[in-house]
């Protein structure tokens, strides 16, 4: 009988993520029935938003809340074994907002499940990166929102993260200068080194992060690229140019308080500069997803853009590489490879 | 010798502004010299923002912080009397960003002058009112980032003030459903029966002011007209729908905090929605003032939108009247009338 080991919401986290809050659970792996689909997940793309779903009472209209005891809910990339569902055929690769778990069963109507595109010549993790949702926000954050003009400044914080180190090296690209905030001097150096970054802050170095924002960005801030919200988001305000573009792609600084926390103190700044801040859930343009993957996709093709993933294997990765993230331990992309 | 009374900032206000942070000082009225112009102004324009500047160290690109002592800063409708430069005539009438007195000297080099447009047939105030700044802000704010669509839910925060007055007015010509927020059931009872509001809430009377905005907007909120900041701008958040647009036009809540007040900790629901929040300054579209005084005049023409006013007269009213602006005790634009 084949084992299915699941991730399952142990206890709520209460602050960042621990180890403790997650269990491996697992059970007998069960036949499929009519309209079901077996899929054995390959990889699971850790994503610190999910962090938001983890409080009591937090379902919204994108989620609802998770329950304790039960699969923590998080993106796959599997394979499916097999089908009884016509949509569905023995071999395909899906992308699925499912569990964290080795198997997954499902008729389809309760997660969202999309083949992976055909006809894209890269390694399959990278679905879960540079051409999966990461990529797709530091995209369309940069050409919706941002719309950068040579020679402007881009600031993006968490530099180093999954959206961060494509958003860089996507600014670059456009010809501005790209300032990264980071949590560590290593992680600075690294911006630089590998990703092309101009100048790096590290914030947990920096007491007053404000100056040494501005000392960065001696011509000011035209656009932020925000994945961290608090305290670095009221920083970069301090520090923007008149008709700046303020992306906000993720507040991980906020998903791990239960309680929320106060917001920039310095809005006013947006109406004297005349400022525009807004929100990006990358979901709003799927149906320009082709346009962006075969941009991100030329431009790894090229080695103008590198998709770089802090990788590690096995089920038990899971949970403890989530919490990572929230120490700031990962670079790149975080992900959990399940299966070959 | 004629005397030119003036008010000065006797000291800075801690908190909202009172009547004791300004006196009216009287000096003789000197002559003109070669460049300069004299001109009387015939009313005194009251705009919360000011006070902005009247906090030490409190300049930055837009003005100079106040000087204890001398003039406050704001804005005058005015006649020239007398000219030795060539781009103002006798009788001319200015808008000038200058001074809270009577005359007012100035060789136009350190001050924003402005000719009032020709051909226009309203009552001159109306240039201070609807068909100057804050009716530049109100239609700016709704043409170019609110872009409401009918049926769509436009809620105005100091729906009665200068701005929101006009702010709603406009929104139901678009076809909105228009719900004000204002601080009294009297003032609430104006929105809905002077300015055609669909719903009021009156936010000093109700302790859970997410939960009245959300009674008063069932189908959510679409446009978000920001007058005031604070409490009411989270409330709002708290209330908004997929791809709300937020138009921060000013902040009075935090215009008299010399400590800058916590912005709202529910900017994560930018995220989520998909929503933009943007900061209006209307001076940026000065080259498109022509186009929206056309637009609001015959609004004003036709008694689709009314230019309401709160007017009083002397010198010695114009301190007092601001002070009113934060107890909330106007309705309309607040006005100063100095002469005829």
């Amino acid at each position: 009988m084949t084992m299915n080991h699941r991730v399952i919401l142990a206890s709520r986290p209460d602050g960042p993520p621990v180890e403790a809050n997650f269990a491996v659970d697992p059970v007998p792996l069960r036949a499929i029935g009519d309209g079901e689909v077996l899929i054995q997940n390959l990889y699971v793309s850790l994503d610190a938003g999910f962090r938001n779903w983890m409080n009591e009472g937090s379902g919204d209209h994108i989620l609802p809340a998770m329950e304790l005891g039960a699969p923590v809910m998080g993106l796959t990339l599997g394979r499916v074994l097999e089908s009884k569902n016509p949509a569905f055929a023995v071999a395909d690769l899906l992308m699925s907002r499912i569990a964290w778990e080795e198997y997954s069963i499902t008729d389809g109507s309760q997660h969202w499940l999309v083949n992976l595109p055909a006809g894209i010549d890269a390694p399959p993790s990278y679905h879960l990166g540079i051409l999966g949702d990461t990529g797709m926000s530091a995209y369309f954050g940069l050409t919706d929102i941002g719309k950068l003009k040579p020679g402007e400044t881009l600031l993006v914080s968490g530099a180093g993260g999954a959206v961060g180190s494509i958003a860089g090296q996507i600014g670059k690209l456009q010809g501005a200068r790209v300032v990264g905030i980071a949590g560590s001097d290593a992680k600075c150096q690294r911006l630089i080194d590998e990703l092309g970054y101009d100048a790096a802050v590290n914030y947990r170095g920096s007491t007053e992060l404000g100056a040494a924002i501005s000392a960065a960005c001696p011509q000011g801030v035209d656009v932020y690229f925000d994945n961290i919200g608090g305290p670095l988001l009221q920083a970069a305000i301090d520090n923007i140019n008149e008709r700046a573009r303020l992306i906000l792609c993720g507040a991980i600084s906020d998903y791990h308080t239960n309680k929320a926390a106060p917001g920039p103190n310095n809005l006013f700044q947006l109406v004297t500069n005349q400022a525009t801040m807004s929100g990006l859930m990358c979901h709003h343009q799927i149906d320009r997803y082709d346009e962006a993957r075969n941009q991100l996709m030329a431009w790894v093709a090229s080695g103008q853009v590198r998709n770089i993933e802090y990788m590690s294997r096995g089920i038990e990765r899971v949970g403890p590489a989530f919490c990572e993230m929230f120490q700031g331990k990962n670079f790149g992309k975080t992900v959990v490879q399940l299966a070959d």
